[in-house]
Formats: C-alpha cells, sequence, structure tokens
C-alpha cells in the first residue's frame, strides 16, 4: 500500500475548507460559525413547518450539504472524514432551526453506532429544551446474508429519505404524518456497493488491499471491506450479481422486489469510476430490471453519495407508488439534486429512425462533361496509386507513414466506383460524391479534409461549369477547410486569374496552377507540423515536404495531363 | 504502466453502451438508428427557433448529451473515446434538426482538428440541401505560452457556450445574432486545468506515466500530456499557479482579467478527484480570485467535461456582464446542468452566528439530595479509578483496551468538577449536567452512550425524585439508547419493582439489581461484540466479560454502598 496523494490544503483542515468551498460557491447556503452545520440561508421560509436535519460523516459529498435546499433537506452536520459529528453540533443545528420557527425536526440518520448515538443524544437533548424532535434512522444495506447486532448499515437510500421527507415537509406535512410516511418508504429500499478499489482516509493509508482486477461485493461508504472478493467480470454480470444479491430471499437484508413491481434506481458513482461505466452500467440495470418483469420508473445516475476516490458504484433501489413517485417528482432547488424527468423509464421507446430523406443526394444525369471528368479521375487514381510508396515514405519523416496508403484506398475506391456509374454531367454533382466515397473510404483526418474541400467546392458547380467556377469552387473548398493546405494555395491563387481573360489561355493558367502547387508542396520542407494532435503539443521539425502537399500537387498535375496539358 | 480494469461489456460497444444508459434512463432523450446521436425527445418544441447541436469524442460524459434539453443543446453526436464523430452522424443530426422545423442549427464544436472537419464537412453538406448552418469553434484552452498552429483547444468552457446558445435559441434569438453574441462571448472564456493521473482510453495502457505525488499541469481532455510537470502542492499553491498562468499578460492564450472584473467560475472534476478535494479547490479558487480583486458572480463545481479517470481538476472562468449572467441563470432541463443559486457569490456573507440561547443548560440550586448524590458521584469515580487497569485488561481482550482509560477520563472530569460546583438538588438537573461532562471529557462511543443515557433519564426527573420516578427515569435511558446494554438491563428490569411498594424495601430492590447488573456483565462471557464497526463485518468470540457491562454494574455498586447499602 501507498500514501494516495491529495489535492488539499491540511489533512486537518480538509474538512473545514471543502464545507467552506461548499457553502462559499452556493449563494443560498451558511455555515454555523463554530461548528461543521451547514444551513439553508433562507431559513425564514421554514417558519411552521418541518426542518429536516441529516449528516454524519465527510468524504461522502454532495451527501449532505448538497441536498440541502426548498424540497429537500434545512440543514445538515458533517464530522470528519468518514466520523460521526459531535453531539453538540447536532444539537447547536436543531436549536438553530428552532430559532427560525419550525413546527418540529426530523433527524435523518444513517444507521452507524456513532451516527445514532450522537444524533439520537442532541435529539434527546432538544426535547429536554422543548423541541419536537423525531429520527429516523436509514438502514438500506443489503450486503449481509445473516443477521448482525449492528443492523444493516445506511447507504446511499437515505437520499430517497431526503427527497420523500423533503416534498412532504414543504406541503405543509406534520412532523408525526412524515415520521410514519418515510418509516413505511424505507422499508422498501436497498442498496448494494461494488468497488474496484478502495479508498484512502487523507492522511491515511488505502482502507483495504485490492489487487488490480479484482473487485469487493457489499462494502459500505466508510472504506471498510466488503463481503466478498472475485474477479471484476462484465458489467452486465456484476449487475446481474448485485441485483439478485440484493434482492434473494435467502438473506436477511434482502429488498423484496417481484415482477411486476415499481422501483426508483440510483445508480451511484462511490467516488472515482468514469462517467463514461456509470453509464454503461446503469444500461445493465435498467435492462437487467427490466427483464425480470420489474418496472424501472424513475432513474437517477451520478455522484450522490461517494466514498472518496474510491472506484466503484452502489445501486441503490425504492419501490415505488404513485405516491412516491409525486414525492420523487416533486421540485427541490439542493444543488447535488439532479434534474430528472418525469416520464417512466419503462414503456418509453426512446430509438428514433434517423431522417431517410436526403442522407443521400439525387440521382445523376450525364453530361458533355461527363467524359473528360472520367479520364481525369482515372488519372487522378493511377497517380496516386503510382506514388503510394514515395508517399509512404515521404510520410514516415514526421508522420505516421500511411498518407501514400490512405490516398491509396481513396483512388481503389474511385477505381472501384467509376465502372458501375455514370459520371454525372453536372460537377457538383461529381465532387459531391466523391466527397461521400472519401470521406466513407479514405477515412481520418486526410478523408474528412478532401471530403470536406469537395462538400463545399460542389456547391459552387451546381448551375454553372465555367472556368471562373471552377476557381472560385476551388477557393471555396480550400475557404471550408479554414486553414490553408501549403500546395492548394499558391494553385488557388494562380487559378481564381481564371475569373478574367487569361491572355495565354486556360490551360496557361492551369499549368501555372500545378506548378505553383508542386512549388507550394516543395516549400513544406524544413517547416513544422501542422496538422494532428502532435501539433498542439510540440513543433516538429521536418527537413521532407509535406506527403500531403505532395499528393495534392500530383492530383493536380494528374487532371492537368487528362486535360491535354504537357507532361 | 499497467492496464487500468474497467467496469465495461465490451471495449468495442463501451460508446454504445453509454449513450444507451443515458439515454434509457432520461425519459426526455432519443438514439437515432444507426448513429450515436442523441436528441431532445420533443423535438416538436423546437418548431421555428435555432437548435444547436454539439459533440465530439466520448469519454467527456456527462458532455456532451448530458446538456440537452430546453434552454441548451437540441442534439449531441458522439464519435469513440477521443475520437471525432464522423460526418455522416453530424449529417444525419443536423437534418433530423431540419424535419422538425427548426429556422437554422448552430454547431457548437471544440477547436480539434478532427471535429473542426468533421462537423466543417457536415456543416457544407447541409448547407448543400439548403438548411441553415452556421459553426462557432470553441478554444478556450489557456495552457500555450507560444501560438500553436491548431490554435487553443476546446474545453469545458464549451458547456458556458452551451449555455449561453441555449438561452438565446429559447427565447427565439434568430441564429446570425447567436452566432455574433457567443463569439463574443467565447473571447471571454478561459479554461486550464491540472491531473495528479493519467486516464487510459478502454483497451488501451495509460495516456502518459505520471509517478505519484506529481502532477501534470495545463493538459488537454484527451489524456494527451499537459505544458509542466510539478510536484503535488497544497490546493491554494496549484489555484494560484493555474489562475496566473491563465491571466498572464505574457502568454499568447491567456484570459485577460483585471481588479473589478466579474466572472463565472467552472470548477470541473476530469474524473477520478474525489467530491471533497474539489470542493476545496472551489474555496482555494474563489478566494484567490477575490484576492486579487475579481468578482466572482456565479460557481459551478462538479463533473461537467470529464476525462474518463483523470484524477485532476479544471478551472474554467468566463467574463460577465449582466446579459450574460442573464443567459447563464435562464432555465434549462438539461440534466447535468446543476441547480445554481442566482445570487452573487462574492460580498454574500455566509457565516451564521449559532443560537446563543439554550446550548447550556440553566444554573442550579441545591436541595436536600445534593449531600446524598455529591457522595454517589465520588464513590463512583473512586471505584472507576480504582478499577481502571481492570477495565483495559478485559477490553484488550476484545476491544481496543482502553475501557478503563475512558471511564477513567469521566471519572476525572467529574471529580474535577465536583470541588467548584454545587450538586443541584434537582436530580434530572445533575444528571444534564453529568451528561455534557462525560460528552465532552470521556469521549467516543462510551462517552456518547452514557451521555445519551443521562440526557433521556434527566428529562423524568425534572420534576419528581422519587424511587418510581428514578426507576422510570433509568427505563427511559435505556430505551433512548436502543439497544439494551447486558448488565444494565437486568438492573432496571429490577429497579422497576421500585414502582409498586416492595415487601423488602428499596435497598433491598437497590441490591438486587446492583446483583443483576454484576450477573448480567458476567454473562457477556462467551457472547458476541455488538459494538464498534466490527460488529458489522464478523462476529468475535470473547470468553471474557464486556468491560464496558462490568464498568457499570461498579458504577451501579457504587451508588448502592453510598448510600449505605451492604459492601
Amino acid at each position: 500500500s501507498v500514501y494516495h496523494v491529495k489535492l488539499l490544503n491540511s489533512v486537518d483542515r480538509c474538512v473545514d475548507e471543502a464545507l467552506e468551498g461548499i457553502v462559499s460557491s452556493s449563494g443560498c447556503l451558511s455555515l454555523l460559525r463554530g461548528h461543521r452545520v451547514v444551513v439553508r440561508a433562507d431559513l425564514d421560509a421554514l417558519k411552521g413547518r418541518v426542518a429536516l436535519l441529516s449528516g454524519g460523516g465527510s468524504g461522502h459529498e454532495p451527501a449532505h450539504a448538497g441536498y440541502i435546499g426548498s424540497g429537500m433537506l434545512s440543514a445538515a452536520v458533517a464530522g470528519g472524514v468518514f466520523a460521526s459529528p459531535p453531539p453538540a453540533s447536532v444539537l447547536a443545528a436543531i436549536l438553530c432551526l428552532r430559532d427560525a420557527g419550525v413546527s418540529g425536526v426530523l433527524l435523518i440518520v444513517k444507521n452507524y453506532t456513532g451516527d445514532r448515538l450522537n444524533f439520537g443524544l442532541a435529539a434527546e437533548q432538544a426535547r429536554n429544551r422543548g423541541v419536537a424532535v423525531e429520527m429516523v434512522v436509514v438502514a438500506d444495506d443489503c450486503a449481509f446474508d445473516r443477521p448482525s447486532k449492528a443492523g444493516r448499515r445506511g447507504l446511499c437510500g437515505t437520499v430517497f429519505v431526503h427527497k420523500l421527507a423533503g416534498a412532504l415537509a414543504e406541503e405543509g406535512c406534520p412532523l408525526d404524518e412524515i415520521v410514519s410516511k418515510v418509516t413505511e418508504a424505507v422499508k422498501g429500499i436497498g442498496t448494494l456497493g461494488v468497488s474496484l478499489s478502495p479508498c484512502s482516509v487523507p492522511g491515511c493509508l488505502p482502507s483495504f488491499d485490492l489487487p488490480a482486477g479484482e473487485m469487493e461485493l457489499g462494502l459500505g461508504i466508510h472504506g471498510e471491506p466488503g463481503i466478498k472478493r472475485s474477479k471484476v467480470t462484465s458489467a452486465d454480470e456484476v449487475v446481474k450479481t448485485m441485483v439478485d444479491h440484493m434482492t434473494n430471499p435467502a438473506s436477511q437484508s434482502h429488498l423484496s422486489l417481484k415482477s411486476g413491481d415499481s422501483v426508483v434506481l440510483c445508480v451511484n458513482n462511490l467516488g472515482a469510476l468514469s462517467c463514461l461505466e456509470i453509464s454503461v452500467v446503469t444500461r445493465s440495470a435498467i435492462r437487467y430490471l427490466e427483464g425480470r418483469g420489474v418496472r424501472v420508473a424513475r432513474v437517477m445516475s451520478g455522484s450522490f453519495m461517494t466514498s472518496l476516490e474510491m472506484a466503484g458504484v452502489s445501486l441503490s433501489m425504492m419501490r415505488a407508488d404513485q405516491e412516491i413517485l409525486r414525492l420523487f417528482d416533486a421540485k427541490t432547488t439542493a444543488s447535488a439534486w439532479p434534474n430528472l424527468s418525469t416520464v417512466c423509464i419503462s414503456g418509453t421507446s426512446y430509438i428514433l429512425d434517423p431522417p431517410a430523406k436526403d442522407m443521400q443526394e439525387t440521382s445523376h444525369t450525364e453530361g458533355p462533361l461527363s467524359d473528360v471528368m472520367r479520364k481525369a479521375l482515372e488519372a487522378v487514381c493511377s497517380s496516386l496509386l503510382q506514388r503510394q510508396e514515395e508517399l509512404n515514405s515521404l510520410d514516415r519523416a514526421s508522420g505516421d507513414g500511411d498518407c501514400g496508403n490512405t490516398h491509396a484506398q481513396a483512388a481503389k475506391a474511385i477505381q472501384e466506383w467509376l465502372p458501375g456509374h455514370i459520371v454525372p454531367g453536372c460537377p457538383g454533382q461529381l465532387l459531391s460524391t466523391l466527397a461521400g466515397l472519401v470521406q466513407e473510404r479514405m477515412g481520418g483526418s486526410s478523408g474528412a479534409l478532401y471530403s470536406l474541400f469537395l462538400t463545399a467546392a460542389a456547391a459552387l458547380l451546381k448551375d454553372r461549369s465555367d472556368p471562373a467556377a471552377w476557381a472560385n469552387a476551388m477557393h471555396a473548398g480550400t475557404d471550408a477547410m479554414r486553414w490553408c493546405l501549403d500546395a492548394l494555395c499558391p494553385a488557388v491563387e494562380e487559378l481564381r486569374r481564371l475569373t478574367t481573360s487569361p491572355p495565354g489561355g486556360h490551360m496557361a493558367i492551369l499549368q501555372a496552377a500545378v506548378e505553383k502547387a508542386e512549388l507550394g508542396a516543395e516549400s513544406t520542407r524544413d517547416l513544422t507540423a501542422r496538422a494532428g494532435r502532435a501539433s498542439y503539443i510540440a513543433t516538429v521539425h521536418v527537413t521532407l515536404p509535406d506527403p500531403g502537399a505532395v499528393a495534392i500537387a500530383a492530383i493536380l498535375r494528374a487532371v492537368f495531363e487528362a486535360l491535354g496539358g504537357q507532361k
């Protein structure tokens, strides 16, 4: 085991600083001076209603301060990392709520010895001061097969309780009624966690050792190990193991769940699992539950009750009738509550057919230009295939050595396409077709670049095909690419002279353009690389011409010669 | 480097399965069949308005599908992990929006070669089909001192752009106006990242090596390394380095920021940093910016644009005037947008004074019982101190061996308290005082347990102090503790006979109670441990009596003898 390096200022002050970060960035929370107690800044809004207080050890952020707001908690008390808060702070929070004129205070406590003791003690002290205080203990852990003296632990399912109780308190429900409704709901809540890593309390070694490739099932949120260790299998299999264990009637701590039941599902990142993995696990959980005939009514997926940087996930389920869903859907301003829709997940279709129309462009007809364009294309393909190794070799100096292969792929794609298709007489249609071919078959950045160039150029060759239109099209093509390729730009500049009547005729201009392109390609010697991810990081010094620029000059020369220009 | 084990089903299908997880758990999103395209399920709502499309490589979740909803994106296109999406999918998304009758489509693209090419190409193709499409490129990276050909990268600041453009589109703003407003806002956005670890694309080795204890500054979101490597220092120092670099006028990519400016701050978890650390960094950033005279108007803190499981954080800032804040504050249903208040962070006081009244109980007066209670207390303290080592030794067998020390601490606290204070004549007041003493000085679970017992018992000894009241008080005490301590329960059962007139007199009952307590303590031999975290995990077999139970029996005997009972 090695110490896990953390981004903190001090081990001793990390909880205080984290709370300060949470409160000072919120705008609607306050900190009680001298205590690790966070309360709603708009305490006046609680007058005459039941206030909700929760809390527990730190290291579970966004629990619990993130759940403070209208429709959820009124205040939260934090202990040290994974340590229960002192009763004096719980009492201070209760008395602060009392001073705001609340009708009573409900403590929502996770089932841990320390939390039960300290919240229970403060509750007694507050009662001795005449405050109406009740306590609901959440014990949603589904890990243990056999009874344990301390009972089931309180885990992420506690967040469901904050939401239900919060919605009830917000609508003015009296304390005893909230207690009885919530106590009933708690019986239908279950949670199980799995992790691919331990976590470590700041300043301490990791809570347990776990070799890479193994996972721990049924762990708590305080870094304590779980009930079973095994190899990491697929997300689908892990979810199946978890749900089966959670709902196994032979287990003392199971959640009773049968086909036809409705549930709210919470997929909770314990800390360091990537959001990508969480989404994959969410998919697995919905599919497996639906496969067992369970109706998944709502899903929340994200970081709700973490365990520092544990690379794990917990699944919580709550059996839900219409009344529970109504409370779950009620509005809250709590910062950590996600934006959820009120649509029932199971039974909602979410696959949409893509637009059928227009994905392919319309059919083509031959025209007077078809023949010469076919010849030009054939010449381009031959040239690129002939120079394949030369381009590869240039590319090996600064890139990954596949410039020739990439262009050969495009050439072969065009060669395969030519025999079975007419070459449309409209050059715009031909360039669009070529754009599709290179995009699909050439691949990579080159394919996209050529395709972008061809698509933008095509737009200007729909109704016209005179030399000026071609020149404008080439210009639009380079413009669309937003960076000026070394071979293309000088050639385009030359070509633009075609918009006026050239003294030496079109072919002279075209020849000059080809030569400019070749010079441009040549001039890329000793330039810094300008494409690909490497260019963000460092400048690569090359002494050979850019193979992409050489390829473009070769294409232009092939076209020029196919039109009868001199070799 | 070793492979990072992930919780997935398949490397090839992980992006598709993640998207399915996101969409199938949402209820208000749809997937385009055959594409990695997520669109709003309520496309009808977009009729006549501008639609917003964003996207890019996967591995950045919740970006971008999490930002789809009214007031933000209309659709998002995902590529493979860290790979640009294919133009055909971007085009399919645009045409799908067109079919919904939108007035135009704005593409919000992060500045990467692949994304610019592929989105740009699809934009051209869509324009060729008559769709009004514009593209805004976000390049908010503040890492590079010197110009780079590819320009600044698009990072987490893109989320600000989604929000502003989304709010404008929602209020019916035309496409060209959105483009000009957003283009202006982009100039005031800057981002810089730091990480304590690399990340790894599924199926690949980590993107770079980083020894424990070192950090990489100025990295992108695709696992590419940054501009500088150094030792991990404190959160405050790291934040100072980041903000100074981001705003250094000598750097080509800096964000111009001066005292008096207002900013929106985004503290973004790149993946695997604990929420605790993110909160500490948030505090550092707010304090440092305020120290430089910058007005922090809004703060968002959480996971907004991740880089798989990178243990890092990025800071994004956006210069904000009233109009930008109005758009930032506008409502959205996007699932990944946090619940934020519209209060200006800087200048809002967030420290509240705790309730002054009632934290200590009221003053006491002596009474006829004071003397005997003082004697009983003295006897209890002597007994506990005398048996300190015996209790420790019993505790060493099953616990951490400090049971005697803990009780001795309480005894000493009471011994120190006795000389300077009157013993209140009201037993309820005395028990409350003792509860405070043991809570403060005894510490740990024992302190809380005793304190809880004493507090609950005190409530029943306020107005009465006859034997029946004492018995009820003891019963309330054990009740409050919710689990029945082995020594206390049998004694309490015996004591409850005091509620009726006992034939042998009170002392006989008391003697029987003490003996029952001693028997109860003795009977804890061979029982399983019942307190502390260990009891959740496993059952510990002990052959000595429970030291806590022995201590309680000793306390009861001391009281009994102080009242004149036989030794």
